[in-house]
């Protein structure tokens, strides 16, 4: 009998799920939309029959351990999902309590980049890391900060907002209605923004001063970057510095041994590690300069994101 | 037989200890010169002369279970002091493994903001709160993390330097040769600096006009504040403003239940924490806000370090 852990990913878009074993093999997988049921109950409804037709499947006998969840806004403690902006339940949803109906089996929730952290430790670059920070590059800019081999919660579940730091005092506005948010700069929408103040400033020439910023996106700029557009290079220097510049500080609080960057854009490469790395190494001060790893996640792409929900099981039922 | 611990603060001054039970009663204490000892060996002989001379004259049979040492730039996986810059031992010193020739016993070094957080945690304010953080307010600013009732000391033991984050690039100059460290706008030296920056900023009159940099004090700030000195007014007001924008980010971070601020410059109350606390506020995401208490330290600051220090014996060896 095999034991395995289920994982969820709740996203804007698409809610993906896998039967994962303790080794970190995905024995089956799908997805469902997230948006098509607006009622909570029937989206769960739908969710447990799609993840009853998927384990149906599995030929070899399986015992389900426990099932975790990464959601965005997602609460550790209460296995609540709170305000997610880009989900349409609004306010607090009793998100575990309400999946309970469904299955009589342990349930985790946490958010989506501290089920990353949590998969990265369990599967992935982190095996054998006590102390340690995930920063998931997605539109947004997540984080999941490993202190002494756990992850920090903080007082209420929601520690670890590293896209929420403060870097440019009134700077760039924040769908929070804050300003100069780290995540406005370093992240796809934020390299965005960037390439755009460049256009502006700057009178050198660039394939993107015949793109619209609704058809811009960050795969574009990579490309670009890749053959030699300058407004594209710039963007990715000024990136990287935004980035390694927060770090510095984000080391000052935790002292890690690793950042791991994860996420579809953390694939352009040296072109975000590189400065990244350097402009880190110039703030820090000098007890931990040479000391912090910038490495790529150890998880492979495909279902980062349920692999980490489910290494959520085998972390709890651990402890 | 009471048990007891012995704690020593070693300052750049003067190096304190007492000798201190479970409840934080402290049976005896003293303290000698830093400084009039050039070589390590000769302070550590002249350290255990004195703390056996107090010991000696305690009169109930106590039982001293270990050592705890609290010290600039301490390191606590290795027992040494690193480069402490207002220490005259170059280098890195192994404190631990050179006392240990004088005490067979437990013996726990850490740096002095670590050493008042644990203070706080095992005998202070701190009693039941498993996510904390402590700013030693002083010349400089310290800072202890506490995370899932741990102290966080990091990848190499140095974790927990807050008065290093950079809140002003390109800012003021700082003795590290970095620029803009927090703690050169928050702290002692910081709000003098800032007073300065006042006087040639502003017109308005103040008793300041008569002062010179080296004859001014954090004291002689908070007594003019008081007197309603407008300079000295605005002053602790840009003190709190940059003081609570960084906690702020550190809120982002570990999201703490609690934030104490202690040492002797923290005794302004609610000139510096009124500030501080509606800043951070200001400046903190949605899910933060109204969650984060400020407190004045629980320690009485008489030997408030040494306290620190003894509560590190306490805690390992309860761990």
């Amino acid at each position: 009998m095999t034991e395995v852990a289920v994982g969820i990913d709740i996203g804007g878009t698409f809610t993906k799920y896998g039967i994962v074993d303790k080794e970190g093999n995905c024995l089956a997988d799908g997805s469902i939309s997230t948006t098509e049921k607006k009622d909570i109950n029937d989206f769960l409804e739908y969710l447990k029959s799609a993840i009853d037709d998927v384990t149906s499947k599995i030929t070899e006998p399986i015992y389900i351990k426990g099932i975790g969840l990464g959601a965005p806004n997602g609460n550790f403690y209460r296995g609540t999902i709170e305000y997610a902006p880009n989900l349409s339940w609004e306010g607090i949803v009793p998100f575990v309590e309400l999946f309970k109906k469904y299955y009589d089996l342990p349930m985790f929730l946490t958010n989506d980049a501290n089920a990353a952290a949590i998969g990265e430790m369990v599967y992935g670059g982190a095996k054998h890391m006590d102390n340690f920070i995930i920063i998931t590059l997605g539109t947004g800019l997540g984080s999941g900060l490993v202190v002494n081999g756990e992850l920090v919660y903080g007082h209420d579940g929601f520690a670890g907002e590293l896209g929420h730091l403060t870097i440019m005092r009134n700077g760039r506005m924040c769908p929070t209605g804050r300003r100069g948010s780290l995540e406005t700069y370093a992240s796809a929408s934020g390299i965005k923004r960037t390439i755009f103040e460049l256009l502006a400033d700057s009178i050198e020439d660039s394939e993107f001063r015949d793109v619209t910023f609704n058809q811009l996106t960050a795969k574009m700029i990579s490309e670009a970057a890749k053959k030699g557009d300058n407004i594209a290079l710039e963007a990715f220097e000024l990136t990287g510095k935004y980035l390694g510049e927060a770090l510095a500080d984000t080391v000052a609080h935790t002292s890690p041994e690793a950042i791991f960057l994860f996420g579809g854009w953390a694939n352009a490469g040296e072109l975000i590690f590189e400065p990244t790395k350097r402009h880190m190494e110039l703030n820090l001060l000098k007890i931990f300069k040479n000391k912090v790893k910038i490495l790529p996640s150890g998880l492979t792409e495909t279902n980062a994101a349920v692999m980490g929900a489910s290494a959520l099981v085998w972390k709890e039922l651990n402890n």
